[in-house]
């Protein structure tokens, strides 16, 4: 439950969670929390499935302090995922939180929003090979057989970090003897690969086109050990996708490429 | 600071910063950190920084209880993210957290990353209008004039909640006298529009476009006029996009068209 959108109580709730794989837990996310009968109304239906046998952990990002003390009279569990850090830290800087929401998925920076607006619309135009317009502005060209991952971790990277992002198919015709595509041979040192394993591909693949040659383990592992060797031959640094979040994909190309901040 | 990918410790760490708007934050995401060495490396850097005058704050997410040891014999500030909350856990359910990495952002559930990468092709797909396929099996279309922020926004709930979200851009031949453009006029129950000022579609604009009638704030005052009109008419749900995030639009949307979980 958040006064804000829930993107934070939602992904420190998932990541505390993660920790008891052994329990099943049903999640519901209640955005927008803004007046002290929204959050009595929360407590009583909270409250209401405790009575139902269920035990509801109630994951808590709310600045307002009558709305916290309403929501402290619930008989469930309330875990207050900011209020004891931003003690910790008023005691660090040694000044007071403001009053005012400290809203960090509200609009805030506009220079964000339109970096992340031109980064996402940079990737949609250069998803797949598309373009070769701007293709020097790219701040990096993922280059991977089809269905390794590009797209998504393309997205992932312009929405997230606002970086401009190319990706690039290398197909039957695209593994020349030596060097890489034409299309991209000039930003060889901006390119990074994916591939993953034969078996995960196949069967991403099996999705789009059941029963086809595209999907069939042997041209999978033809098109893989192909990619690897020219990555190898290229320096060009690559990942297994096989077991790796589009999350995890992004932040290991980041440091790979010193795109950090 | 993760073992992880670090999005648990920006996405918390920037909600916390949030609340001192009065003093200016330079901010660095350490990932992967896997080893002692990689620790101790970590804390003599922070303790160099603060030798030099600055006044590290370390937020950290980190699962090993020897890495989170040596981080403790920092001189800087150590926020743990996690620790104090997992013990709140372990209270409220009664068991322990498991002793294997708890890694939210990891792979972890295959069928998430499959949602998620078709959810972002079909938005490819479907950004701007551009097809008309499989538009029935859409959870949301967005409609607006052009630049009211209808991309980000879908690409965001492709990739974040792996929702099939596509986008149809209101433009002058759109505004029949009564009624959704044909195109979509079949989806009308799944129409989320959006809407923004005439100063900051302009000021967008002129971004793409400067000095054009299209740029200008007089065709920027019609084409939105024109748009809430037909909106109300049609009984679409809609909001400003001017002072909301990509993250607060998603979530005004999913909590509108009832697609929360």
């Amino acid at each position: 439950m958040s006064d804000g959108t829930g993107v934070t109580a939602e992904t420190l709730g998932s990541a505390l969670l993660a920790n008891f794989p052994g329990i099943r837990f049903l999640t519901r996310t209640i955005p927008f929390v803004a007046s002290e009968a929204e959050a009595r109304s929360v407590v009583a239906g909270i409250d209401a499935d405790a009575e139902a046998g269920l035990d509801p952990l109630l994951f808590v990002t709310v600045k307002n302090a009558s709305l916290r003390g309403i929501l402290s009279t619930s008989r469930s569990t309330v875990i207050d995922l900011l209020a004891g850090h931003l003690t910790e830290l008023e005691d660090a800087l040694g000044v007071t939180a403001s009053e005012q929401l400290g809203n960090y998925h509200g609009l805030g920076d506009t220079d964000r929003y339109f970096a992340r607006m031109r980064a996402v619309e940079y990737a949609i135009e250069h998803d797949d090979g598309q373009s070769a317009r701007a293709l020097d502005q790219a701040d990096v060209l993922i280059i991977a057989p089809s269905r390794c991952g590009k797209t998504p971790t393309t997205m992932y990277l312009a929405l997230q970090h606002g970086l401009r992002v190319a990706n690039y198919p290398l197909t039957d015709d695209d593994f020349p003897t030596e060097g890489l595509p034409r299309a991209i041979r000039a930003y060889a040192g901006r390119c990074f690969g994916l591939t993953t394993t034969p078996l995960r591909l196949s069967q991403v693949r099996h999705e789009r086109r059941p029963g086809s040659r595209y999907s069939s383990l042997e041209q999978c592992t033809i098109e893989l050990r192909r990619a690897e060797d020219l990555y190898r031959r290229n320096r060009v640094p690559f990942l297994n996708s096989a077991t790796k979040s589009v999350e995890e994909m992004s932040a290991v190309i980041m440091q790979t490429m010193k795109l950090r901040a």
